[in-house]
């Protein structure tokens, strides 16, 4: 996920735990149960802590708009549907992503207390916010968490013309001792399609690489893009090794989709009879006992070694800093836990909606 | 890794069988055992069969010299170090990387049946070949394999000007049923290094995007990129989201060195006193038993129309074909079993270098 680090029109700034309680809130007006609504509020706000504003509250309209159409069910209860040793596999049936996610991801990682190392599977799910959540709820049990997600095609295959692929995140996270963990959590397109949009609403060129028009072919112009075109796996083109990028996209998916049965590739978000229909996606989640390698300590010591190889490696003419995977979002956690999270006008806009349609008063001025 | 599709200057043709016959008996002259220096040989002509020759019997006469220098050792016998219900660890105590990387996976798919996933890691472990070899070992148990290895810095961290993190691949195969198995086996470098240098021999420009002079900028000329620049993570630069290249290579090296107490980053074959010393590379494998989440003739058929959906999706204009990863690889393969392997100039010279010195005659004309 590429974090967006300037906030465009800030125009209010909410502390976390505000902000979560008015999502929280919204929720359980529509059906949704206390705790359910208190871990979805927790993960959408953890994405606007850590600057990710695409995957955060911004989306909650999206939601509610779901469960209120029957597209997303508020009282579902995932189900183990099949355990081995070091497997999970979960039918999600059709609840918040966040929920399940959140579910699925804890009994991996007690899972993975016994066995040495853990996977658990889900099918039926929702879009579930941040994969970086999930992989970051092992950190706190000393492990290594992995979060995989298939999702709604916008990316191009190499050498296709119709986006047919998800963004389909990767994310793992691994904990140091003085250091930042690290936390990678990236999308396999090379840009997310808000990139492409905010280019178009500017009127701004796009690079070269980025995305390709209706014909399949690389262009800087973003409204071509939104017509008929799409992102380009990371990499972009093929000279640049797009096809990784795609490969990825595809690993991905095989992951989430071919091995639990939910929906996958371009099947994902198709409507029925002109209607939209369930997202029926699939997530993957694994967590590593470090322990069963390596003493925590020895690994925890060689993460800081590694932070600091790569930090105190000589810059490049012009550039001042080197960063870890998921250390921008950290300071920007900590930032926001101190000065709160500066909000943009489209999505107060939209909290004050949400806060009409739920009788939830957003607490905002 | 990107397959050379052409072979410069083929000098010889050479069938596999014989190829990996008079490899296994060079390894043999110089202390590695009969059935080592088979599955050595096996490792290294499957590369050359797949057609990505920068990772096959070209490298014989570094193996040899590495074992003739003490740096390699060719009766190593590798020694579990510790296991948990879904997990092993090995030292792979220097031995050579091919037979180390196949009885960890080999172990690991046994595991797998057991446990219904497993995860095997290694230190002390040498070049392994191509990564994709063990993964696609999962293929014959009908399960998804995962092979990962750490290796030699030679890409440079975005905004560094350093070549500190390795060209670390990212292998996963999974089967499918009437289709070709999906086998993704990618160096998370732009590029391999080898690219650099053929252009710069054939005085060639490179496309601005594939590597960094000595002071980390972007260039086309390949010289300057060999004289103290390096090779840059797949994306390229930070605005085609190159540090998701290079999170991904430090993904794989936390998991392949930090995890087992192999080196890892710059520290990979550093010298020591002046003197080359001991690889110390680290491996990360995995085998997922499909049947832990979905039957695996759903899972087979599924994977049949994630090929179908692919190759069938409309072509960019001036494109006749979309790939699926690994497929190009296999075609060769056919090919290369009925034709024979063809071998350019300069690695049949190798070959008859390394025939001189072992005293095995090499079989080409």
């Amino acid at each position: 996920m590429s974090p967006s680090k300037t906030t465009p029109q800030t125009s209010t700034i909410i502390q976390a735990k505000k902000l979560e309680a008015f999502v929280s809130k919204a929720f359980q007006t529509i059906g949704v149960s206390e705790s359910d609504a208190r871990i979805t509020a927790a993960v959408m706000v953890r994405a606007d802590r850590r600057g990710i504003e695409s995957h955060g509250v911004a989306r909650l309209d999206r939601y509610v708009d779901r469960i209120r159409k029957g597209l997303i069910d508020p009282k579902a209860k995932i189900k183990l549907v099949k355990e081995t040793p070091s497997t999970l596999f979960f039918d999600g049936r059709n609840g918040l992503g966040q929920v399940i996610g959140n579910q699925a991801m804890k009994a991996c990682i007690t899972k993975a207390k016994k066995s040495g190392a853990a996977w658990a599977a889900v099918k039926n799910s929702n879009h579930y916010g941040i994969a970086g959540y999930y992989s970051m709820m092992a950190l706190e049990h000393d492990m290594i968490g992995i979060s995989l997600t298939n999702s709604r095609p916008l990316c191009v295959p190499t050498y296709s013309r119709e986006p047919i692929i998800g963004t389909n995140p990767i994310s793992l996270a691994a904990p140091a001792n003085k250091e930042k963990s690290f936390v990678l959590d990236m999308a396999t397109a090379v840009v997310p399609i808000g990139k492409i949009e905010v280019a178009k609403r500017k009127e701004t060129k796009i690079p070269l690489g980025w995305a390709v028009d209706k014909n399949g072919q690389p262009t800087t112009d973003p409204a071509s893009v939104l017509e008929g075109g799409g992102v380009m796996p990371l990499g972009g083109p093929a000279e640049f090794s797009g096809y990784k990028g795609y490969g990825l996209s595809v690993m991905v998916d095989i992951l989430c989709g071919a091995l639990t049965g939910a929906s996958f590739l371009s099947l994902i978000e198709k409507t029925i009879g002109g209607q939209p229909a369930p997202s029926n996606i699939g997530h993957f989640f694994g967590a590593i006992n470090i322990e069963s390698f390596r003493p925590l300590p020895e690994f925890k010591n060689t993460m800081d070694q590694f932070a600091r190889i790569l930090k105190n490696s000589t810059k490049a003419s012009g550039c001042d800093r080197i960063f870890i995977a998921g250390e921008k979002e950290f300071q920007m956690e900590e930032d926001r836990q101190k000065n709160g999270i500066p909000l943009d006008k489209k999505t107060v806009k939209i909290l004050q909606s949400v806060g009409r349609q739920t009788g939830i008063n957003f607490p905002a001025t």
